[in-house]
């Protein structure tokens, strides 16, 4: 196939449908390999392997409250103070009938004692302490491994790792995981009329903003650009060098521009020439040029150019992309059935993905366009809070039908969504 | 009430409600002062002012379209090719009857044109090109200043910067842009009982888990923790010195442990000698010890040592506070109704956040708690991707009755969970 594809035009690569390309795509890549990374590290990833308490949790008998640790039988309503135990290495205490050891939150509790009461339930003077109210044995007191048992699996593989599970860790002594790592991105844009965001435009040049519009999508799912290489220009040869740099040093490259049809669309025929097409058009809108290849086992993708194609071709692909490669389970975003304010015009022939601003309602979610929907108008996208997703095969759309939408952007805009409304997963393509 | 606060006990503190603490933390804090950044450092961020456009885009007009710059009125059916004009600096080409110019995707159209046919529909031999189809003014143009016009608010105050925004701004040249910067939290954890993850307890030592998990729950929520210090004794000099210092290089401290009722809990004590203390004890269940002070203008967050604890007063705190200063107007999280599997049992005295499960259910959600909710037992918080949310004055809940719960964890939780579902925002206390 690689042989072929050398002199194939874009127009030459078969129609994909939207769920076909992602099968490719996702029969393409896997987790990668697990590594050991340090706690710090680790946050939002998944777990490469079951985790094992060593130890008892907590690891000794501790004092649930500030107070005095007591023997619960002994009928003496008042007893003598034998010594304090604050939290910390265990003191040479011992509670014997008619004795208490005052005793802080955390802290072991001395020998001979069976529970603790509070310091509101006590009253304190000259060394000797009454007890205003009956404890039974055990009262106040965390037992050995009550939390935690030492053999006990804590978190399965799989699990991603947020606050409380990294507490967990911590609290066990794993100072180190195996995970799945993070993917290291490479994004390049490609383009003979780019120039860097500082400078000035001459006529026909234009500023490069997909690369950064790009980076900030990564890191807004998690991810991070592992560098950003400059601009490349539309020359085969120069192309070829600057993929397969970027790609030494990262798991995935993602390209912006050059997969359409003009003369200078030189993406794919250089993917070609350095591994397998398997994905060079689908038959969505927009991002129709969109291209999937592995070169010697890493992904590229090849986005179109166009501002809102690229971003809305990232959210479709790389997103669930990246999310298969760091083995986690869910993929896709949210989905919520939304019913149109006004009608829709929809081409049958392919896939439309329309940004729209979907808004709570009393019967659940009410949805329109976020304006003119060209492929060029960020602005479109800017704002939206979600992503039409007109199935090929369906026609026009009237006012008042339903259709699905795909809740995207900020996490302050989905949560800005929830309120009286009837949310589902959506199924496909990631089922 | 400086002096006075010195020789206050935590008991002494009044018992304030959930929405009178929020109140007073929330009356304390605002938007950091705007600062200009990179755009590489902006993702996330609140901007701080309205962005205009000071140029059109396109800035010329541009080919949509890979094709043949035509004009649209010229009769004849067949034109010779004058040249190609890719994307990049204009050429000084011209169309006049009977020819075309070759053009690219966002290539500027050359003078004289006034529509572009697209390849597929034209048939080119021997330097002509024969048309097949008719083309209108404008047709395949995208005029100057079509997608956004020079004096165009085109981001407005306040909007929360995302990859489309991000593409926007550097689109049109603004390589740097006014934001509210990311608060800087330093966190802390004290106690005579805490070691380093990888070190031995000896009896009665514990690991420090908490910090970890703080700085963790930091990173979920887009934050970063300047730096974590080392633990710190139960020492009332070595506690403010660690304070001074650790508030000297951030806008937030967050400590964790020393703020309950026994003998070495000093945070509160300090805390009232270096600044005002506007919370020192919530009705709420975990969470009752949460102090909150204000030194020299910056928040302290004094978190209990419980790990429970502090991860849910973290949730309902620190979390919505961050964003404040952050100047993002949705502060807290996104609220479900639930119906309830198991009864609960709930003290009407504090307001109580149960860790809890929820899951769809094909008229709404449907919860249980997550096991038991010792305040100790962070596995409870494991695995949850909700909090219950348990109104002081309420008493027991029967199986089957309705709550409220926040929606908490990983994106991957909170995506696992809409299908079917009544979902609304939480209106309280953060409105």
């Amino acid at each position: 196939m690689t042989a072929k594809n050398r002199s194939k035009r874009s127009c030459d690569y078969p129609m994909l449908s939207f769920e076909e390309a992602w099968r490719r795509i996702s029969g393409a890549l896997k987790p990668l390999p697990p590594v050991q990374e340090p706690l710090e590290s680790v946050t939002g990833l998944a777990l490469a392997g079951d985790v094992i308490a060593r130890e008892n949790i907590p690891p000794f008998a501790a004092s649930t409250m500030d107070g005095y640790a007591v023997i619960s039988g002994d009928a003496s309503c008042e007893r003598s103070i034998a010594g304090e135990q604050h939290a910390g290495v265990k003191l040479d205490l011992a509670v014997t009938e008619g004795t208490a050891v005052r005793i802080m939150t955390g802290a072991p509790v001395p020998a001979g004692a069976d529970a603790v009461i509070p310091f509101e339930q006590t009253a304190e003077a000259n060394d000797r302490v009454r007890l205003l109210s009956i404890v039974g044995p055990g009262d106040n007191i965390r037992a050995i491994g009550q939390d935690i048992a030492a053999g006990e699996t804590v978190l399965k593989k799989g699990s991603v790792l947020g606050p409380a599970e990294i507490g967990l860790l911590a609290m066990l002594g794993h100072s180190q995981v195996p995970v799945h790592p993070r993917p290291r991105v490479s994004v390049m844009a490609t383009g003979d009329e780019l120039i860097p965001i500082h400078a000035i435009p001459r006529l026909g040049q234009i500023r490069n903003s997909n690369a950064p519009a790009i980076a900030t999508a990564l890191r807004v799912c998690g991810f991070d650009a592992v560098a950003l290489p400059q601009t490349v220009v539309d020359d085969a040869a120069a192309l070829e060098r600057a993929i397969v740099e970027a790609l030494s040093d990262s798991d995935m490259l993602i390209t912006s521009g050059g997969v359409s049809m003009g003369t200078r669309d030189l993406v794919k025929s250089v993917l070609a020439r350095l591994g397998e097409i398997l994905v060079g058009r689908v038959a969505i809108k927009p991002g129709k040029p969109l291209t999937f290849a592995m070169i010697h086992g890493k992904p590229v993708f090849g986005l179109p150019g166009n501002p809102v194609s690229s971003l809305v071709c990232f959210e479709q692909f790389i997103r669930p992309a990246l999310r298969r490669m760091s083995g986690l389970r869910l993929l896709g975003r949210p989905c919520v059935d939304v019913r149109l304010e006004q009608g829709l015009r929809h081409d049958p022939d392919r896939t439309e993905f329309q940004r729209a601003i979907v808004e709570r309602d009393p019967d659940g979610f009410t949805a329109r366009g976020n304006g003119p929907q060209g492929s060029s108008r960020l602005k479109s996208l800017s704002g939206a809070n979600a992503l039409f997703v007109l199935p090929a095969g369906t026609g026009d759309y009237p006012a008042g039908s339903r259709v699905m939408a795909l809740l995207i952007n900020q996490p302050e805009a989905s949560e800005d969504l929830p309120t009286g409304s009837l949310v589902r997963k959506f199924q496909s393509p990631w089922g």
